[in-house]
């Protein structure tokens, strides 16, 4: 076996190579995984620009499947040469929050993100799976990895985002931007039963995949107030549930004055970029006393996670693959950033494949 | 105006007839409708079959829409000559059952549930609406009346159904008979996110439609324990949640037994036919402290309720009209009802139009 | 009967007034109480300040008991002379609103709070209840009128903060200021099962207070941050919930840096004062990602909810009297009036008799 | 070091003894613990009598407290000398019971309760904790062993009925039994805010503690049918919520027709003694269609859930210690656990001292 592999690491703020590592060796509790297919995510572009605070020379990504290369003496139940997928989270399933079912938030806020935040990502040709026990998932048999890769984080993140707005059936819900975690909100809503889904979007391959997700308005935000296009298309009332799934102030502000009295936000934007406080418009906030709810996520880590996303793929009732705009070796990875860090090219989500 | 119509009335036990009685007068707080459109419900075969305690003379029917003809003077907000539907339970929304969230059982158990159980129904040319001002929905332009009148009962009973088996996203959902009120149960389990829904039933027109509502798997309980049949399916741990949308000892006990520790067994079908008590058994039952949930409920009914499930149909994301099998002209009501009773000629649902 | 009665009158901004004006003539679903006893709310000390938008010669008050003196046609259940009590919030119980739920929310945004803010209030001899059926509560004999008043608003509101804290058995809970809506959050989180409960007071007759009502630490705002005080005594984790009774930005601010990751913020307190936006700073809101919750809520109505906590007063569970601080005939009402505007003489509730 | 130590075990059915077994040597996950306070459990009267299946031999007990003496390689956080506790479940947290929230159902159906039934009890000198990271939970200086050891078992079952019951703030509920764990779910419903509570109890000891627990009403089985009793004091309503805490087909039964419809039965009696099936009185199951839900569970457990247990502990909010009816040392374990099958002597629960 090889001793050294190939990863994609952040050298210094703004700046990404491709750099030689020796390969990891799992602890007891741990998996190691040889990488077959993995997602860029813009989580990793905000790392790179400074948005998170990472030491230099850490490996990025968190959005890999592949096959299981070497198991700790602690894992039960796997065995080498089996397909396997890990979760961006990867809860330590101990901890008073993961026992208290927050596992998102191990050992404290946003703890469950290991991957780059803390530990070395798995856009490398091998990488380590802490707590493989619970967070190492079997891919089934009729699942390709291209369709797997995205409950790693964009279907997980996106569900999360439809559960916590509480969407009852018949609701109608409002998603604030359609990039990939936003469609797979869309997704979450509908799945879990909304009457009317309302896309805040505006650009045309991204409407176009909202409509296939189950969007039945969109409103193009360039056509005039956002709230006042939602509020007319609702004859006054607001929406009943509204997903912020960009993470910027003046979506956050939209998505609040959108909602009716009772109604709930839910935010899975990441509000890291902008230092400033986001600002609740007071009648917007129902003066405190609206019966508004307020909602914020991190995507939902685990196996039986996994497992719940790869059955919905399994039987046909969702199906991420037409967000792969774009397809790319893993050699190629640091053009791929560039395209994703730019948004060019129509791009929604590039899907790297490993040798 | 005229002042007398036709009403399908159950003249005693076993009997029923085309019965001439005058159109009622609408009280402050009620609608009066004439009939454009109406479903006939197995409850009324129940029902005729002296299940349920009611006088002879009693006009059956609880599934109807049609034009408001006259309304009381506290109903505001809707004009004469509005299509409009009336679920077929209307609570009076003032109780304490109904203020806590249990309309369904307004002053007590199954108060609800007025048409037929307590006062006149509604398969004739006209009928009341009692607490109109919350129990009238107006139907949106785009939307048949034969289509909303499926909101009446059997989707928001089947609705029911999933919303209390406490569905989360990729579970997998065993449904017990796909009649009416389980093809309804099992567009709600998809609705709620199921990521998996197994349907229990035999009958190839039944099938059919449960596949097309979104059922994965069939079993045939023709072909050995059903119980075992799921096991073998979810790999001997049984479904997250189960349904229970027939009305029989043997499912309700077979329900139990399909669901694993922690899941939830739903109940919609109406035990009312079998005066024995329902069984437990001990190990199906997790000698009581399996974490498993028994859930019952009835028909939710008012207009937000329709309005919901309006929206749903108005946006394409159900579609209950496959359902009807049959159409009869009101004065083949007997002859429809007949059918019903029997279930004969692969019924599923006949709809009665007015003239 | 006499025809006319003394009211106590916003006149115009910032001035009040004993007014006579005549008894009101109850509708078909009204019912007219004969006022024994009220009690003097800050809600009103902020409408004279012209907070709330309120046309002159609006009758202030919303906590009132009395008997009642006479009954619509449409109001069944109750007869004259019985002792009654009304929640300051009286919704339609039949608006969407209401059918979901939000019953506080009735017909829209804080909707259900009508006397005042709609219509005459009850610090009146006599006053309406709109929709009695619903919205009239019969006294239990055990219960003397100066206790019962306090579920008008008081107790209502308290544990509305604690039941949308979402609390759980042993919960850490912090409550921002113990005036008399904060001192029934404290009784409100008691009663859902807080382990510990972290009150901020600073004023000697509110601390002996929440202690007595269930508060295990005092803060002091004065002796330095109050967030770095509940991190401290929480080992750096910071609460599992906080309740903001209070209604000030810095209060709000404090709450959400004080909740660990997964926490909820239970907002009760008014914040239609100060018309800035409430600021979230991102790490407190955890950059939109700590799985943080912010519930919004107005005190919550209806019979059945009177009856909910009468229950609690007849059986000893809570015992709201000693908050009534100060006791005034009604004709010294201008009086007591002026000590809760400026918060005099340790006041907490004035409570108003009548002859 | 002893490498022996005294055991109180099963040794066939009906038979136990004090045996010499060698102390047990940590795993990596585990921890071992000199145990200094327990408490003898009905459960183990049942095992014995031969209800559970156990292998000769298996130590008993589920409820001690006591200091670490050495801990596995992987157990961080602790260190040897510690005064800990363990609850009697103790999960794995990894499996997909554990990360879905149904950590009692470890690995399957009451698979989390693994003393005596998986592997030996901890009513011995010493006991290993499996899974020590997650089930270790520190025991507060303030609180003494002696308290701390209700967290065990008794005081998280009977909160766990509590919970299930799913009680509102000024519920009523009924409590059917006082034993220790019913008088926990005393203790439990009076936590969770219920209004007025019921108890069925007809010892006179048991019924003075569950009046000092917060019972408000108490109901002597003798004198007359139980469900006519409690429907005699609610006004002919029932009850909202029931408790089931005996484990008999009768007060099971009664529980069910003893709730109004919308009501919640909570059961955490073990019915694993008769082998019949439990029944359901069609009216009192409301026809399935009465909104009525049965909940089960098991004790909860998770250093979390005991730190919750001890907080209320520690702030006076609870107070366990009174159901020590009775006191032993260790070497007298054998005539208190014959008081404890045999109920005589007015015991509730028989606390065990170790030298």
């Amino acid at each position: 076996m090889a001793t050294h592999m190939q990863t994609f690491t952040m050298i210094d703020i703004g700046k990404t190579a491709i750099v030689d590592k020796p390969i990891p060796i799992p602890g007891p509790n741990d998996a190691l995984v040889r990488t077959t297919a993995a997602l860029i995510c813009t989580s990793d572009v905000h790392t790179v620009a400074g948005a998170l605070p990472v030491e230099n020379g850490r490996t990025l990504g968190h959005e890999s499947v592949g096959v299981i290369e070497a198991l700790g003496s602690d894992v039960n139940g796997f065995h080498v040469g089996q397909r396997v997928a890990v979760n961006a989270v990867t809860p330590c399933w101990t901890c008073s929050y993961c026992q208290g079912g927050y596992s998102s938030q191990c050992q404290g806020l946003l703890g469950g993100y290991k991957y780059t935040a803390q530990v070395d990502g798995n856009m490398a040709e091998y990488f380590l799976v802490p707590g493989a026990q619970a967070n190492l998932a079997l891919i089934p048999d009729e699942l390709p990895d291209e369709a797997a890769v995205y409950a790693c984080d964009m279907l997980s993140t996106g569900f999360t985002g439809a559960e916590n707005a509480q969407i009852k059936i018949g609701d109608t819900v409002v998603i604030f931007a359609q990039g990939s975690v936003g469609l797979c909100a869309t997704m979450g809503a509908r799945l879990r039963g909304a009457g009317r889904i309302i896309a805040i979007e505006a650009i045309p391959e991204r409407i176009e995949l909202a409509r296939r997700y189950g969007a039945d308005d969109i409103i193009d935000y360039r056509q005039g107030s956002v709230v006042e296009q939602i509020l007319e298309l609702t004859g006054g009332q607001g929406a009943d549930a509204a997903i912020e799934a960009l993470g910027s102030p003046h979506t956050f502000e939209a998505a609040l004055a959108s909602i009716r009295a009772g109604g709930t936000l839910s935010n899975i934007g990441y509000h890291g970029e902008n230092p400033e406080p986001l600002k609740l418009d007071l009648m917007a906030f129902g003066l405190g006393m609206g019966d508004k709810a307020i909602h914020t996520g991190l995507c939902r880590g685990g196996s039986d996670r996994m497992q719940r996303i790869f059955r919905l793929m399994v039987t046909g009732k969702i199906d991420p693959t037409p967000m792969t705009t774009h397809r790319f070796d893993f050699v190629e990875v640091q053009h791929a950033f560039g395209l994703m860090a730019n948004k060019q090219d129509g791009i929604i989500k590039p899907l790297i494949t490993f040798p």
